[in-house]
């Protein structure tokens, strides 16, 4: 997926603002892509951007109108409707991460059909990919690895884009996620893909290279999490990582969503992921370990850190709280 | 999948043995649903069953026509088309494991449509899956895992089913693949589903159970095939199986069609398949080893075996020369 920038982020009529979090992460991420906002209505939610109306936002050079929002079950709201059919109209392409896809609302498809605008659902996959094979590609790789879902995957990999885009190091993130996909304009959907492409998904989304120094690879899941594991796997082996880090939440009680499922230790994850990444890349490491410290206050979060770097002779960080310069400078010397 | 039996199987106009493979397994493993066969031509390979017309076929009181054979590029020859549109028309339902789905044959879409017959296209998946959750499930069940793809974890699975059943074990073989589903009329092919959805994929094909004594779920590819490794694991979880059993092909240099991927040893293999098992089954064991020795002649088969017996304490058997009672022994006392 190729979704051009920049974008018009919609929010439609949501009020709650966690379910404006993809909305935010772009404007986290990438503020240069994110030319405005545009709201159903004033009890609507805020980016804190510009707000435009659709023809301000085409004359300003939009090329995406983003639906920027979630919503329980995942359907795009009637009331949104006539909004996107106006966007497309005007000839912008349209992205959505719903469940439901762009594609069945028949006056957009019939805009796309004629070639006029793209739709881009980013849950779904429709690209034809290749089975993966394992073979080694040119390039310098990391993916980040978990506990668990939701331990901040997404964020360490564009937190430690930035810090080592700061320090020179031309990296590049490499999105497999919905989020992530919209945040970067770019990416692959990996759980959305036939079980057997997951590998293959992540080899076209990371193929060789020598133009740049690292690929930035976003996790997905976990190997412990009897959910969705096998996407972790697959992911794990196409990425053929060089470098890992782990993310893990302080304080989480169980998988997530799944009380009846343990959470997997420090030690159980680095050697499961070390023994699996091994099968592609025999000389993976770990680079360091990124934490959501925020049950804790912050010079506990700090002290946890400190003693977690000397245990594990890895940098430890929150990159919330205190960034990643010490896993990015780490990484230079890889 | 619920596909009807018995099956006429069709074998189009194939004349290499190897094509009809996926007819010789129905036919091994499943005679009593196979009332015949039809052949285009005189050299079209033969399963040595009754040559049936299709009105005989009907009459007979055959339920669904079985395309029994592969090709290269899985696609439905045209000169097969006339048959399959014959067969429909006379109320036969129609499965298949090429590539091609049937439902892109007109003629055949609009009957099913009507609800005359039923399609069944094996090697895709339209059902409506749940995520999986890793409960534990009542009932027993035994997984067959590999070093790699094609080591016979399908023909172990079937063999192990047998060989309880005449030990009056109430066993039932779970097809996860094409060959499988259509052997046994039923299964999902958990390499087709969404990656999401593998373990739950898995959860749905063996749910809980107190009507009999034991699930043999086929397994597919391996942990260690950089190709196909997520689907192992999804399924290794969504299982969760009791007992395991380890197949590998004697002298196999390498990972099938991957000569730079190295073959795991059967150590790794055992110690890899528990560790991750354990996520959704703690009391998970091996219960025996299978190999295909068709390398070796048959008095140094039988030595490996005797000798690896000793070395990993478990039945170890060539499942084509010498059966499989020694594991469905062994699976008596668990």
């Amino acid at each position: 997926m190729n979704i051009s920038q920049p974008y018009l982020l919609f929010l439609g009529d949501v009020t709650d603002p966690l379910s404006a979090k993809t909305a935010r992460g772009i404007v986290k991420w990438r503020p240069e892509a994110c030319l405005g906002q545009l709201r159903l209505t004033e009890d609507t939610v805020s980016l804190g951007l510009t707000e435009l109306t659709l023809e301000q936002a085409k004359q300003q050079g939009v090329k995406t109108l983003v639906i920027g929002t979630a919503n329980a079950g995942g359907f795009i709201p009637r009331n949104w409707v006539e909004t996107l059919i106006a966007a497309a109209n005007l000839g912008l392409d349209i992205a959505s991460g719903m469940h439901q896809r762009l594609t069945d609302i028949p006056e957009l498809t019939q805009l796309a059909d004629q070639g006029l605008i793209q739709l881009f659902d980013v849950r779904h996959n429709d690209e034809r990919l290749a089975v993966g094979n394992g073979k080694k590609r040119s390039g310098k790789r990391l993916l980040t690895v978990g506990t668990d879902c939701s331990v901040g995957k997404m964020f360490s990999a564009l937190a430690i884009e930035q810090a080592l885009q700061q320090l020179n190091v031309d990296a590049r993130f490499k999105a497999t996620g919905q989020t992530g996909i919209l945040i970067d304009g770019r990416g692959i959907s990996v759980d959305a893909v036939v079980a057997d492409f997951i590998s293959g998904a992540v080899e076209a989304l990371s193929p060789e290279f020598n133009d740049h120094e690292w690929d930035i690879i976003e996790g997905q899941g976990s190997l412990f999490n009897p959910s969705f594991a096998g996407v972790s796997l697959g992911l794990l082996h196409g990425a053929q990582p060089d470098a890992l880090i782990l993310c893990h939440e302080v304080g989480r009680q169980h998988i997530r969503h799944l009380p009846h499922a343990q959470l997997p230790t420090i030690e159980q994850t680095i050697n499961a992921n070390l023994l699996a990444a091994r099968v592609t890349n025999p000389k993976v490491q770990f680079a360091g370990i990124c934490l959501n410290t925020s049950i804790l206050n912050e010079s506990d979060a700090k002290e946890l850190c400190q003693q977690w770097s000397e245990q594990f002779d890895l940098p430890v960080t929150d990159p919330v709280r205190f960034g990643v310069d010490s896993i990015a400078n780490k990484l230079k010397t890889l």
